[in-house]
């Protein structure tokens, strides 16, 4: 079995560091990343330019490489055959939770999504260590330690065909996580506020600001999980389709 | 009533200018599109710098503001307080149809994603010219139509919460389209290949090649419906979840 592992915030990032290691007592690894950071990026496909790729090492001293294109090229092109033989590709460890609504802005969950696209089982990872005091280092050890436990699973008995799992891991330590839920996506609340400001030569400018998001602490869906110290597993698809919607829809007027 | 106007194409696209004309006959109008190109950019948004804003206007002499934001940016920033009241977002008219699988990609479609979010309904606007020949200046007339005409509906009977309209319209005149069809998101077949090659210093570079992607033609899709020479009307929806696969997943070994 082997592992291709990437994520959205580049390949110094520690927790992309954690998840190979993880992935590393599962299966052969292959770590493929972009060389800056992409978060709030979305799903990108770099098509009007080449992209370079660069052999590099993690703080371990593994291999790895690093590439100038978005997360999702970073799936794109090993699944091509830039690497052999792909099982499963993993996304992370995000420092931040990607619940609700941010699974559609998230370059984490779009490079698995990217993966299932190709055909490729893929999982996305993140911890909510927007919980932790602002001041002391992240700790990606149990967050791993999760990771671990998933793609085991997921490596033994597969996904259905167009499924993503997107899995939210809380900032506690392993005697404090409850457990792991399954999960269906939740609501997030964004607090944006419009910050207009001047800057020294009188011309204005705007910075998207406000309070950080909330979500609605609802039972079963990955905000809940989190608020209760569950990891949360929530299965995505790339079906977007609002079925209820379409019958409404079929009795409006459509005459031109 | 008042629509906000945007794109993924940058404030040049004639295809923006053609939405702008079609939405003017119904309602007033604000334009606040991006300074450049972002397609393919997916779900971006802008929060590590500020964003700046300039008036412009349009080849028609129409003001217009432009933004050196992401297409979601230009959503965000109008519905924070920038325009004082908006009732309708439209994005496009994207030059290529954005059907299948392209919606996870789309930044016509994350804009009016994003305005959802913000609890305004939000219609995406495309246009198959990927079928004409390449040498003819696109006709964006029977688009702004056809754009008009749902518009039209929206903002008469509103959108259920969550829903987002995904619009693709056939390139045909107004004679040969056939009429609009309610679909749901179809299968996009993606044909990428790997471009390897050297560049004059001897160093590899990687183009995602390969043919253009196709679709596979399956009745009540959107893909089926422009094959069938109809507008496709596909409601999509923010919630992701697969619900099917939340049951097989609850009985997964979850213990570490």
């Amino acid at each position: 079995m082997h592992i291709l592992v990437t994520n959205d915030d580049g390949i110094q990032a520690p927790g992309l560091l954690a998840l190979a290691q993880a992935m590393r007592q599962l299966a052969g690894v292959t770590v493929f990343a972009p060389d800056r950071n992409w978060s709030a990026s979305g799903h990108v496909k770099t098509l009007e330019r080449p992209i370079r790729v660069t052999e590099t090492v993690l703080a371990d001293g593994t291999p790895a490489y690093m590439s100038d294109g978005a997360p999702s090229d970073c799936v794109a092109l090993p699944l091509l055959g830039f690497v052999e033989k792909v099982d499963l590709v993993v996304s992370g460890i995000n420092p931040y939770s990607n619940i609700g609504h941010d699974v559609t802005y998230s370059g984490t969950v779009t490079a698995a999504m990217e993966a299932v696209i190709a055909g490729v089982p893929g999982i996305a990872f993140s911890l909510a260590s927007q919980d932790k005091p602002a001041n002391v280092p992240t700790d990606y050890s149990h967050a791993g330690q999760m990771a671990k436990l998933v793609a085991k699973q997921v490596l033994e008995k597969g996904l259905a065909e167009g499924v993503v799992l997107n899995v939210n891991i809380p900032y506690l330590s392993a005697e404090e996580i409850k457990g792991i839920m399954i999960t269906r996506q939740g609501l997030r609340v964004y607090r944006d506020a419009l910050d207009r400001r001047v800057d020294p030569r009188g011309r204005p400018y705007y910075w998207i600001g406000g309070e950080a998001p909330t979500g609605v602490n609802e039972e079963g869906t990955d905000v809940g999980a989190l608020f209760a110290g569950y990891v949360s597993v929530t299965p995505l698809q790339l079906d977007l389709t609002n079925y209820k919607a379409m019958d409404a829809l079929k009795n409006w007027t459509w005459k031109a």
